[in-house]
């Protein structure tokens, strides 16, 4: 990264509800006039989980789960819902971990999280829950079309949600979809002040963006989208599954 | 975390190559003058770890290493250098992974790093590595109280490196020191938009402020310092250990 440009994170306030069918690129650039907020070619447009799940109708009704044997045996032993993880079952290729109360899942699309992301906070509807977008990718693409249509801007666009992680207290935003940018930057072989070339291979650009964003986002979802403006990205067309590290190379699954 | 205005990441360009003995806080304190940008009160001040260990002094000399045989028998596994891996070893407290290429420890300070922190790039001497400080929260405690005797502000510090982790691909940085605030944001008992009590119990604030600033600090070592500001932090005196996952409740050790 050579910038020395500032980098800014920009709130996106004053969204309304989200509400299954809406068409999130459309409403972010509605609201970006209102705020008198104009995007700026090469803008990162993070947008959480949770609106992209609820414009998408990515949920379940809790009440309409019928818990099947494996369900019913983790349920029990971690102290859960049994209907809920049945949901996060659907969810998942594999259980990673699950002891009292922590219920650890590779989910259908590689991610590593707690309770496949599945989720019950900041949901209008009692019973409900919300489950992670089918594709985050997709689901950031649309939005980065929408946004360049109404805008003329070329963004890049992050679908982006907390996850806890091993060692560290806290979780942190991570992105789960992206579009139009290359998530990754890779400085293997680039040279150091000394001349020598740099042995750490890559920087998770779309992570820390993520971070960034959530700095102004805030966690109980009251601002669900931000702009990080300012960030030196290669354009490309990359998945979030770029950043998934593959099972050969990865000590802890 | 309520904010809605912006936070931004500003880069302190300029600073000249650090050598042992210097005074990091003075020297930023000055190149902020020099570089036009005044201090806030509320600033979160971050500053690369490589640079804090230079001016400490904290480098070994790999010619004047004598590996042990763990350090031996670590090396001819996984294809290291053995004086090195006795430095590793020298700064852990235990071998957490080791396959050929990666050896993954328990520093002495309870970080679950690579190679404990042990760098060779961006150092002027060839033939020497870098160490983690001693104590990053002594270092931070110590560039924040000159930092506020020279700018007068109330001021957070955080001593940052980046770390790879389990599950994804690509390094973020994380804080190892922190002087002034509360990393971690406490949100359990905090209220949703629809009254029901949020269940994500911690964000790591000062984990996302440290991705934040290398978006503009750069990997490649080039600026070590930045300033994020407009970050809505708890002041208090804690440790950087507050990050660290108790064993007791980490399912990845």
């Amino acid at each position: 990264m050579s910038v020395v440009s500032r980098v800014s994170a920009i709130p996106v306030v004053g969204l309304p509800e989200i509400v299954p069918g809406d068409d999130l690129g459309v409403l972010i650039a509605e609201q970006l006039v209102v705020n008198g907020t104009a995007l700026a070619d090469g803008d990162l447009v993070v947008v959480a989980q949770k609106v992209v799940s609820k414009a998408e109708g990515a949920v379940q009704l809790i009440s309409a789960q019928v818990p099947g044997a494996q369900a019913l045996e983790l349920a029990e032993r971690l102290g859960k819902d049994a209907r809920i993880v049945q949901i996060v079952l659907d969810q998942s290729k594999r259980v990673v971990r699950a002891v009292p109360g922590v219920l650890i899942v590779e989910t259908v699309h590689g991610f590593i999280c707690a309770n496949a992301g599945v989720d019950q906070s900041n949901i209008e509807t009692e019973g409900l829950v919300t489950t992670l977008p089918v594709d985050s990718d997709r689901s950031a693409l649309v939005i980065r079309e929408v946004l360049a249509e109404q805008s003329g801007c070329d963004v890049g666009v992050l679908v982006s949600d907390t996850f806890n992680r091993p060692w560290r207290e806290g979780s942190i935003n991570v992105a789960i979809g992206v579009a139009g940018f290359d998530p990754l930057q890779d400085l293997r072989g680039t040279i150091d002040d000394f001349d020598r070339e740099m042995t750490t291979s890559t920087v998770s650009v779309a992570d820390e963006v993520a971070s960034t964003a959530q700095l102004v986002m805030g966690e109980s979802g009251r601002i669900p989208v931000a702009i990080v403006r300012g960030v030196d990205w290669e354009p490309g067309n990359y998945l979030a599954g770029r950043l998934i590290r593959p099972a050969n190379r990865d000590l802890f699954r």
